[in-house]
């Protein structure tokens, strides 16, 4: 129980490093979200409705946060952070609405998934919408640098989704082709975000690399405990749902650990439960029980630590500031999330 | 049996139409095509292989030509055209990608399609791959304009498509409402295909508006034809699929005159069978049967004539030359191939 108690502090802390950097940007937030609801309008009205459903259902906005904090850290002093934040939450938000049709999840965060009420029609032809709307809003705001950051990026996404295609439902999955697919679907596009921002105040070289690479560590421990909250106890003790990967036997750093470190009855187990899909009561606690004899659980949660630690000295050449902060104590709540 | 020969003459003349079009531009649109195997090389190896069943499969790279022939006709001398054409394929093969997602088509052109192949999940993912690839070739070429007018066209085609879910299986459709999604859907993209050549070869704007209203009219015919020719007896002849439309209840022009125009019983047979799919043998016969009487498909012919007749005179300010020529032949071809 003790432990319990400290994780749940431990989430606090990080909750609380996430409002910081909310509200230190809140202006511009404001904005960005103004931004969005401007460009949700359509002459279909299931747009406007279903991306709302997405968009209004807890978004912690971390991607435009990202591009809003990394402009004024450089000292950007206009508003064009805003169409771009607001680009970057569309690729995002687009992304995640293909991701459901693929997963054909029922649910996100515990929430009906918008494929589940609408049907995988509306969630293809939305996300494209959304595609299509981010792009307009970066060909508006007119630098081919940005187009460029942002299109890399989007393209090494879809890349990313169809290369974890193949490793879906395969437990013998490596650690390096697992943390290949992390990069590329989840960290380059908070790596695209914070770079931006040095891009927009015309930073040298120099800066836009270090923004990031702050990005694309701090992308990719946020998938490793993400992955890992999928597993965690603390989680279900707060009421969330977990086992979301375990039930479509998508391949997590955990799984990956386990498998490697597992003898013959564990590696029977994984084959059986997320190669197979032949799951039964209880399976879910066993695959818990053998991640944390193994180490697994906490283990992730030590590469994410190292990234974490990337991404925290790749700041280190920016001057102090309150946005310097912001982002250092974002890795925190990155890492530190209930696990 | 007169009759049927007479088509088939007038649907060889339209195919010898393509022929030219396609040998006027062949060196570009060779050039076209290895930029389109050079941007399907991928860390995923399912990328190309998907990718190549698509484009291979008797594509008849209308839209690319459009670009290539409109640039040339306006004395572009350059070859960034060629990257531009590469572009819009690219967009018109990730919306059939997600299209069958969206239709759950079993067959496209006859042929398996992508997602009956690879399933769903890969027909959404290599779909946003090649969105985003479509994308890095624009802004590889640098032209903002051109940018804006590709990006406002796969933001049009995503509305236009979440448009036409509200009117599948409804056979009280207007007709405004299926022209506005045809429009949308397809006569955009032809349009922009068009217009970039201008834009390409800095001509005034009245000559990119005229560009542009060519292809939305030509685009515009060519999806009417295209709605008929899913009813044609003709095409049944030349071993063709037909009737993909009606046992999906897909609500093209036939369907809302026929209904517009039909009795009682006729109108009940059109709620039966493509507003609450109940079908059985012989329906799609009958559908037919009742378009043929209520002139339904001669008339959606005699519409597409009128778009037709426009995208011919857009072309008038143009001097004389053998693209010109290619251009207004290419109007014979969209609305003379077999029905």
């Amino acid at each position: 129980m003790g432990v319990v108690v400290n994780l749940g502090a431990a989430d606090r802390k990080a909750h609380a490093a996430l409002e910081r950097i909310t509200a230190l940007v809140r202006e511009d937030l404001e904005a960005v979200n103004q931004v969005i609801l401007t460009n949700l309008q359509s002459r279909a009205p299931l747009i406007p409705q279903l991306a709302q459903h997405l968009i209004a259902s807890g978004g912690k906005r971390l991607r435009p946060v990202l591009t809003l904090t990394s402009a004024r850290m450089c000292g950007y002093k206009g508003m064009r952070h805003v169409g771009l934040a607001a680009s970057v939450e569309f690729i995002h938000t687009a992304t995640l609405l293909h991701d459901d049709v693929v997963d054909e999840s029922a649910l996100r965060r515990g929430e009906a998934s918008a494929n589940a009420l609408w049907g995988n029609e509306s969630s293809v032809l939305v996300g494209d919408f959304l595609f299509a709307r981010a792009f307009r809003l970066m060909v508006a705001d007119g630098s081919l640098k940005v187009l460029s950051i942002l299109s890399d990026s989007a393209s090494i996404i879809a890349e990313g989704e169809v290369m974890q295609l193949s490793t879906a439902n395969e437990p013998e999955t490596s650690e390096a082709n697992y943390l290949d697919v992390v990069q590329a679907k989840t960290a380059n596009l908070f790596a695209a975000a914070c770079e931006i921002g040095a891009v927009l105040a015309e930073r040298p070289q120099v800066e836009e690399e270090a923004l990031r690479s702050y990005g694309l560590n701090l992308g990719t421990a946020f998938q490793l405990v993400d992955d890992v909250l999928d597993y965690s106890a603390q989680q279900a003790t707060l009421g969330k749902t977990i086992g979301d990967d375990f039930r479509e036997g998508k391949i997590t750093l955990p799984i990956v650990l386990a498998f490697r470190r597992g003898n013959e009855d564990e590696r029977a187990f994984w084959c059986r439960t997320v190669e197979n899909l032949d799951q039964k009561e209880g399976d879910l606690e066993r695959a818990i029980e053998i991640m944390t004899a193994r180490e697994a659980l906490a283990d992730s949660i030590e590469r994410a630590r190292h990234y974490g630690s990337v991404a925290r000295d790749a700041l280190g050449i920016f001057p102090d500031g309150p946005e310097k902060a912001a982002l250092a104590d974002l890795v925190d709540f990155c890492i530190d999330r209930a696990y």
